[in-house]
């Protein structure tokens, strides 16, 4: 059903990293995976007329948001350096607007404000996609796929 | 660079999620993330003589690899379904052997045994890749790819 | 009142343990105890018409049905060893359904949910009973009692 | 191998909780267990000439008594109230003492002063069942035995 | 409207500390800043008419009484020692209100109760202030002023 | 050694909080809190000579230094707003720099490295007070006092 070739090519950079060790690894898809859960979660509370399944949406939302807050975080001060900035001048405008629509997605249940975070997380994986990261900060490389 | 084409197609199961809701969002990457992280943290230990570095290694690689349980558990009593043991017989040996080869992974500063970690981890991937995991539940795949 | 007598008997197997050093302590209360706060807040909403009080309940009632969950996977992927399940072939099974119990109080004010929750936790408790837990893992060893 | 009988009496007294709700289910279990842990940790600690053992004991061991002290502050804080400090004058005492006992045993490796927590828990637990605390606060009545 | 004297002398005490190390740092202000944040959030619950917004207050606020109520057990058990005792003899007694009141404040939406607990970490902060807390425990002295 | 005016006048704005509610209450009191904790475990690692206490104030410092960066973050992406952006346009430079040093910190015995936290803390700080913080952030204004 899939391949899985998985590079046999050791890390080209030293990287800084999520545990501050560092030890090197980084992957944007931290930050998404919780905020898909904040997407579907919004999704199935309007699907829901269960009283109960929806109040405990609007708190359980409110934790993975909070998740997906972190993961930014550890992407903007721990991932990035002063070269990346310089390739990428709003680098920290993306990062602090990711953190912020992660707040947003915690105060709302409009699913277009999810949207727009999971669109921001995507531009961080952009940029990290474009500084080597799968490559330097991955033993496992992963792509987007069509199905 | 690289071309990101998301599957428009809607999830095609309802599943149960990380946290319960359920959101219906899963990924074994959180726990190969985490265990990356400890088969760095170990490599990194051997390739210093900087005995602060050595001293925070330990300690970091346990909550790494405690992380790393904690995904494995939610694959193994939240994804994981009884129709999906039904297809792998050994589904619960598997994640038994990756949950007792992460606390191993605490005890040590072997890196094949972080390697036994990560390996573990790839067969729970093949079991959610098999039973339909990228797509149903999670909106944007991704799959391993050659350099 | 009662009378303490603590054996003095040191342990007599070598065990592996909820902190993964091994220190070789465990005790299927620690999942219990959150169980049966889940149970009786169950109760309590259902007794209750304060919807301030009523609300609490739902997200403070999923806070210790995921400790109860957590306190399940020690036993499980810790505490149980090869010879055990041998021993108890429905290991896994038990504590599967346990885990995905816990889920299940999560999603319900059913008090009968929880009730089935602490039964699969007492099948746990009577597993590690039979197999010495008391003895090796515990220093002060605690028998249920008739009042 | 035993016999367990579960009390069939509901609880007679509306108490306090440690989740707050209140819940109404309480247990100085809850800190005999970490404690004893730290007990068991700095028993392997001496019995070992490992150094990643001994290194890894050190900061675990800091986790373990950090739990106690969470749940000697829960007895203290949510389970006693007016009326049990009327008839244990020394009930604040005890539990300053066993709270500071539990930040010594993060400083030291002496296994003296882990059996000194493990002495005040034992008073705390003595408080507590002297107030009614086993029918009270817990659905399964436990009680210490000889072997 | 008070006035409040703050020694200019430099640290002249060993004390213990938060962190257990002990190293040394305390300060109620970090009670305080978790409780008026509980203030806050009951007043504009109350200012509120949107539902969405009144669910989240209920379980947001109980987060941050339950850090309230950690930051009041850290200034009673660690800071605090026994020549303090001697003299505010009411120590435990103003800290197990000051506990108890925090929890009082996860259970109501009565602003009142919330200025309550603010009036209790008040007479800690006095306290602290009497045993020299600032000069000895903060590297920076604060004082509140008058607007 | 310094002179700072705070303003006397009452809250003016509506702001954003630590809780994302938002409950509008934000205080760099909160890092500089656990960043002299790292501060005064460095200074005190140095004074010891021994090997427990040292290696205890390893990875508790490390535990600072983490609970240091969440806070900075707080003040980064909850507090600063658009406006304060435009009034201070090295906001952004000055928290990532805070960020990263505490991370240092982490990675350190060197207190120059815990002073230079500080420093940015104070920076932060000064942005804070300049936006009008304590006023429209606290219920209970503090000023730093000469010594």
């Amino acid at each position: 059903m899939f391949s899985r070739i998985v590079s046999a090519l050791a890390p080209r950079h030293t990287v800084h990293a999520h545990c501050d060790i560092p030890c090197g690894v980084y992957d944007p898809q931290q930050a998404r995976i919780e905020a898909e859960s904040c997407y579907k979660i919004i999704q199935k509370y309007h699907d829901s007329d269960d009283a109960l399944f929806k109040a405990r949406s609007i708190h359980v939302k409110e934790e993975r948001a909070e998740l997906t807050k972190h993961h930014i975080d550890v992407m903007w001060h721990d991932y990035f350096k002063p070269e990346h900035l310089e390739k990428f001048p709003d680098l920290h405008d993306v990062c602090w607007k990711a953190s912020k629509q992660a707040s947003q997605v915690k105060r709302t249940l409009d699913i277009d404000e999810a949207q727009k975070l999971l669109d921001l997380i995507d531009k961080i994986d952009e940029m990290w996609r474009a500084t080597g990261g799968p490559q330097s900060t991955r033993m496992q490389q992963l792509e987007p796929v069509a199905q």
